[in-house]
This record gives structure tokens, C-alpha cells and sequence, in this order.
């Protein structure tokens, strides 16, 4: 089992984010489960965050918690990102 | 300034409902404010669902509230639209 997180913040572009989670989800249909991909979502500030097109998702943490060890990292794009501020 | 709404239920597909929702906030871009699209997330259950890349969102409302009158309805598809009994 590999564990994917994804790094959210607000204004971030959903399709970043739900883009490359389908994919890891639809291989683990393909992988026997320990062989798998554990997605893990965190947000860059509370876990109640909205997406540049209105919708709120929940991440399961939040940068300011201790982190556990990931396989792979993906931090997500948006107009967030260029806000001229640390997200 | 038209409605869209998405109906959403557990184990939905997220980019049945990333992709459109982007699709309408970009060409809100475009457009004067009061031609522009407003997206409203109906759940058919609880208002936090999750999806079937196990990622939560938490929908506007449910379709057990009143509903306002909107101009475009548009029902997500998913793993949970095949469970067999209404989502």
C-alpha cells in the first residue's frame, strides 16, 4: 500500500485535485489492495476549504498537524496559488 | 444569472461533477456578472458525501429542503448510482 497526498489550499483548481485521485483509484480496481494507493488529502489551512469553482470539499488534515510519511506528493494548482500570499 | 445545480450522492464519480462545475465557473469569467452561472450542490442525503475516490464535499443542500427553481439540473453518475437501491 502506497500513500498519495494531495495538498490543497483555497481557490485551488478541483480538477487538480480530482483529476489524479480518479486515477489512483480506478488502478487500485486493477491492484491487489496491499498493493494499492491510500489517498490522503490535506489542506494548506482548515479542512473546510472551497475550490475556485464554489465547492467545499473536506480534507482529512491540515499542514499544521504532524505528518506521517508519504510515497508521493502532489500539490494542486489555481488561482489560489497566485494570490501573492502563502496559501 | 442562471442556476446550475448538481445532484450528488455517495460513492458519485467526482469528475462528473469537477468537470462541468469547472466548465461553468471559467466561462463565468467571460461573461457580465449578471449573465454568469451560479452552481448549487444538492446531496441526496446528508450534506457531507463522499465520493468514490473517498474524498468528502460538502453539498449547499439536500433534496429533503425545498427546492429553489433552477435552470439547468445536472445528475451526476458513480459506482453509487449501480448500488441497487435509490442513492
Amino acid at each position: 500500500m502506497k500513500t498519495v497526498a494531495i495538498l490543497i489550499f483555497p481557490d485551488f483548481l478541483m480538477l487538480d485535485m480530482s483529476g489524479p485521485a480518479e486515477t489512483f483509484t480506478v488502478a487500485n480496481r486493477f491492484l491487489p489492495a496491499d498493493a494499492g494507493y491510500r489517498l490522503v488529502l490535506i489542506s494548506a489551512t482548515q479542512t473546510d476549504i472551497r475550490a475556485s469553482n464554489g465547492i467545499r470539499v473536506l480534507a482529512d488534515t491540515t499542514i499544521a498537524e504532524p505528518a506521517e510519511s508519504y510515497d508521493l506528493l502532489l500539490v494542486v494548482g489555481g488561482p489560489g496559488a497566485y494570490s501573492g500570499r502563502p496559501p
